[in-house]
Order: C-alpha cells, then structure tokens, then sequence
C-alpha cells in the first residue's frame, strides 16, 4: 500500500518490510524511488551551496489548451515525448555534471533497454565538450548504489549493436564502477566520487 | 498572419515586413522568436560539435493521465507550473552554461518582471558555484541583441527589491553588456562572447 507524507512523497510500504502499526522505518528499505532518492540527495546539495544540480522536467507535447475565465490555463491534452537528454544536470565547482539514474529489479545484470539511443548520443556529446557524465544505478532487490561513468555505458551499447549482450552484468558493473553508500545526509553523496575520480589532479 | 513551416516553426509575419506573395523573407525581420533564435544557434553548436546546450522542457503539473487501450497515454488534465530556473543550459569547453533569454518591444528598458524570484536565486546559486551564467536581451523593436552576465540583472533586481526602478535600462545594458551580432550560421553567435569575456584567461 501507498502512505502519503506531508512532503507529497509516496512512500510504497512494502509487505515484507513493515506493518502498518510498526512506525519505525528500516533505513535500507524505504521504499523510496531511487529518482526521489537522488532529487533529495540534490535538494541537500543546493540549500547547503555545494551544487545546483536539478531534474529536467519532463518532456510533453502539449495539443490543446484550455483557457477558462478568470482561472489558469488547463492542458487537455499532451503526450509524454522521449527525452533527448539525460534527466539530471548542473554544475559543481565549475564543472558541467550531467548523469542518468536507473534502477532495476535484477540482480545480475542491468537490461540496456533501460537507455534511449538519444541518451546515448547525448552522453557522447557531453564528454566530447569534456562534461562529466555519468549514470547511477541502483539494483533494488540488492540494495546496491553504482556510480558508472557514462563511457562505459556507451562502449555496451556499441558493443549490442554488433550483436553483443543486451545487458550489462553487475559484476562489470562492481568492476568498472564506483560504491555510492547509502547515507544520512546526503542521502546519496555522489559528489564524492567525482572529488575522488574526476577533480584529484 | 501565422504560416507553419516544415519544420514545425511558425513564422510570424508582420505586415510591414512582406506580402504573401513576396516570398523572400527580410533576414533582418524573420519574425522568429529570440527563443527560436537561439535554439537554432543550439542546433549549430550541437550538429558542429561545438557545445551541448538544450532548453529545458516546461514544467507541467500533471493531474490526470488517461491510458486508452492499444494507443500512448493521454495527459487529460494538467497546469503549468513556473519554471524554477533559467531555460537553457549545457557544456561547453568543459564549462557550465546556464543562460535565459528574453525579449522586449521596449525600446528604453526591459521590464524586470520578466524575471521570477526562483530564476534570479537560480542565477546566484550558478555564479557561486563558477558557472557560466547570463541573459540574452533582445530589443525586437530596435533589433539590437545582447549579451548580459547574470551578475549585474541580480544587481539590478536587488535594487528594486530596495525600492529601485523596476526594469533595466536600455543604456545600461549597452554600457554593461556584449552585442552578439546577428550572423547566418549561427544566427547569435554567444559563445564568442564566452570566448572572449570568460575563457580567455
């Protein structure tokens, strides 16, 4: 079942975790999107000035509007587009941060139809401009937080478009990525990583 | 009168400028959008490899989505909601870029209520973080374009918020900002001002 908090987050209980009774939420199953997970983690970041990150809204083809006396416009109908960009961009210390977030409920590997073919190409495009790009995903059912930069997402695709996997194991993932641990506040500190990664020289 | 080109763009023809059946279009006059203009240029940029720089899509409240059978989901019912930072954003040479851009049929001044509160925040959250933040003003009336660092519209709307005047004066953007000269491909050519002003240290 669904609980509504006052911050208008959904908070999806889930049968296994806790009773309705039982207030106390397990930290590592909160059952909060890792979408959500990642928008509070950036929340942290702007209000403490450390970086101004922010979701793209979503993209939507918008073909008739209403215009009702005295009251604001009503969209009354629109379709959801496919968004030619990654959904999260900003800047940290300077530098342009652009990044993707997924999750999936596998445990070995992640599909890589998780990725539009103009995400990819974006991706491209970003660190051709020497952006820093780069997907986090989280495999749910292992409660696992990866930090991957973009290239090696981009070389699998290549790779399935030769006829290779069309997935990305997680033990390439474990291998070629980077642990973001859970944490209080933030909640996901990527930023870390690219202070380690991408800003040491 | 409106005439819907191929590529989806309306071209606002002004009467003054040419008859219906005069089809060569006054460059200087095109009745296209600053906003227009400057996708366009974005396009350039993309296509050359140049910068990787997109507007953001305009956020909408949903509130009722309707899923017919066998066809894409239909937005029903939905609300614009205010932008909570500047319309434009990428990379480019590794740098933040975050600019809006506006125009006025003014000729003196630019309203300062072209601006939100959330999108003047946005612009000092940008600067201390060293990103690269701006406005891009068009006077249509006097087809003059320029280039304004976010610094001195944060400037001048403080000095409202204290009582000051309530737009920007023509003369001052002349004094404190960059013309970006209307060129062919690309049509504002912004990031030579980049070049100049920012990168060339």
């Amino acid at each position: 079942m669904n609980i509504k908090y006052p911050n208008g987050k959904t908070f999806k209980q889930s049968d296994s975790t806790s009773k309705l009774t039982n207030k106390k939420v397990s930290y590592s199953n909160r059952g909060m999107t890792l979408e959500e997970d990642v928008s509070e983690t950036n929340e942290y970041y702007l209000t403490n000035g450390i970086a101004v990150i922010h979701k793209k809204p979503t993209p939507i083809q918008i073909v008739k509007v209403d215009y009702p006396s005295r009251s604001a416009a009503v969209v009354r109908e629109a379709y959801f587009k496919q968004p030619s960009t990654t959904d999260f961009n900003g800047v940290y210390k300077g530098k342009y941060i652009d990044f993707e977030a997924k999750e999936t409920k596998n445990k070995t590997s992640i599909p890589l139809q998780n990725f539009h073919p103009h995400q990819i190409e974006h991706m491209s495009q970003v660190i051709k401009q020497q952006g820093i790009c780069f997907v986090i995903i989280r495999f749910s059912s292992l409660g696992d937080v990866f930090f991957i930069d973009a290239r090696h997402i981009i070389k699998c695709w290549k790779e399935m478009d030769k006829g290779g996997r069309k997935s990305i194991p997680y033990l390439f993932i474990q291998e070629v990525g980077h642990v973001i641990k859970l944490g209080y506040q933030p909640l996901l500190d990527y930023l870390k990583i690219i202070d380690e990664h991408y800003l040491n020289d």
